[in-house]
């Protein structure tokens, strides 16, 4: 009896939380869902969560590291070829990032910074998914942040990784839903955040299937295929997993529609928002931020009782190594 | 120890399928990759199966079953609007349906049914994602198949239906990836195959997302999204899944990309055809059928050596009910 009795707790499974109202909330939302007698119980295969990534799951200041990303593999396709060098040296974006410009990179506008990550992606011409995922990978175990110098996936958030640990547990089945790239997410989600490639929902490019003499593989074409934004989050839920989450998480106007397409869920459910309150130990921004601008979002949290998380009060870790930016 | 042991055997839990050559090439398989000390074992993560629907997972005869649905829906909607009838009686492919034309709705070509199962999907404007669930729902329910009499439901088969359960208990992952709507077949695919609507993936319209007064719905627009067919569908599971299956069962030259690309999975894998060869029990097809060719499929399978059910050799029963059509 002891063994089955459930020894679920805030300080146990979700220590990098303070124990006050936000966690609490959190916590008996979870278990409450989960619990066979309670009123508020989900059947398991209803029990989906979705989350959205950069500035949910981890860091994305000063820029998204999907554009680090994408900057790196600029420069690194520069060094393969003099004629491509000498002919992006005289191209914006291309020139603003292999003289490290930042200024004249956020000039060339969200037109200027899509064109860098499709060339970033697909290779001079066009990478093959196997190619692109090593890519990726390679990226991801040698990269590092500019300011804090960690590896980016070092810069995932502690609390978060405990919750959907919990999750899990309680047979959630946990999605990221994001605007990044699909494919630059899924190679490395499953080791990080526990979560397999099935279960990552992003933005994609135009993919082409070539049965290269008996050998088929997918290739990536520069073109953009799906932007998983705004509006498109609940379009991209319904087409992939064709059920209305009960718990969602998100930080910015981005995510709003996802939260209220949650939010209108007809089984018990939750929408939360993570504010970026703490300058300190990681970047404090919402409504004049350049990046995961939260403006809409607060107004209709505050209106309809979703949860807001503190990050500086509510977090007593940021980041799993214990230490800050 | 005896509780332990693997009590599987194609007697129990294949009982549909004759025991010969095939279903002891198929069993093996399954029971070589979840064998943790067997050379071909694979872990559950990676047990990823993928079956196409129309006639691999039902039958797909005199017409796929969706059309019949297009067109009962079609019929339906007429029934609601004097002005519609009017107008349609003057316009194909509508006026084929209303006027049970089947040559003339044949004449109308591909273009014809597409726009019929458009308008048949979203209504004469266009329906929210909950309603045309609803009403594929109650389509099924009801709806008879014209010569066999049985529910389309009822027309699943039989020795499929084990093959997916036994799937499942050796912790495979089982996909539909089907030229079908993937919101025609999710309402029924859990009770029917017991494949989730978020393993469900299939063809789609372009949906728009609206915030209603706070009540945030899906619009489904008579514009096609994706065809989940030929060289779409590993590009589908590839947006979808972000793996190769390790398994894949078609019955046509739509699913010959797919087979392939399982065919191409450096773990241990099995690609199968579903040959149509009953012309008594079921119906007898393949290279010259105007739905379900197989053709190319049938030369690329023997020349690599895939599995190809023998319907007529192979089952034991067709249908659930044990009754052939
Ligand atoms: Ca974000
Ligand atoms: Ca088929």
């Amino acid at each position: 009896l002891i063994a089955c009795q459930d020894r679920h707790t805030i300080e146990n499974d979700l220590p990098s939380w303070n124990n006050n109202e936000n966690s609490q909330r959190l916590f008996q939302f979870i278990s409450d869902v989960s619990s066979k007698n309670n009123k508020l119980y989900v059947a398991p295969k209803d029990r989906i969560a979705v989350f959205d990534n950069d500035g949910t799951l981890w860091s994305e200041q000063p820029a998204y590291f999907q554009l680090f990303f994408a900057m790196d593999r600029v420069r690194a396709l520069a060094e393969t070829s003099p004629e491509l060098k000498a002919k992006w040296l005289e191209q914006q974006p291309y020139k603003a990032v292999l003289e490290n410009d930042m200024k004249a990179l956020a000039a060339s506008g969200e037109k200027g910074l899509i064109e860098l990550v499709m060339a970033s992606h697909t290779g001079n011409d066009s990478a093959t998914s196997d190619e692109y995922a090593d890519i990726v990978t390679q990226w991801v175990k040698t990269a590092k942040h500019p300011s804090t110098g960690k590896a980016y996936t070092h810069m995932v958030f502690q609390p978060m990784l405990e919750l959907l640990t919990l999750l899990r547990e309680k047979d959630f089945k946990v999605y990221i839903v994001s605007g990044g790239g699909v494919d630059f997410i899924r190679p490395w989600a499953e080791q990080v955040y526990g979560v397999e490639p099935e279960n990552v929902i992003g933005s994609s490019v135009k993919l082409e299937y070539e049965y290269r003499n008996g050998n088929p593989v997918i290739l990536r074409r520069p073109k953009l295929n799906f932007i998983n934004d705004k509006a498109g989050k609940p379009i991209a839920i319904h087409q992939h997993i064709g059920k209305r989450p009960i718990l969602a998480f998100g930080n910015s106007d981005g995510d709003l529609q996802m939260l209220q397409w949650t939010d209108a869920n007809k089984l018990p459910h939750l929408s939360a928002y993570i504010h970026h309150t703490d300058a300190e130990r990681e970047w404090a921004y919402d409504q004049d931020s350049h990046i995961g601008q939260l403006k809409q979002g607060l107004a209709q949290a505050a209106k309809q009782n979703w949860l807001v998380v503190d990050m500086k009060k509510d977090w007593r870790n940021i980041y799993p190594d214990g230490q800050s930016q």
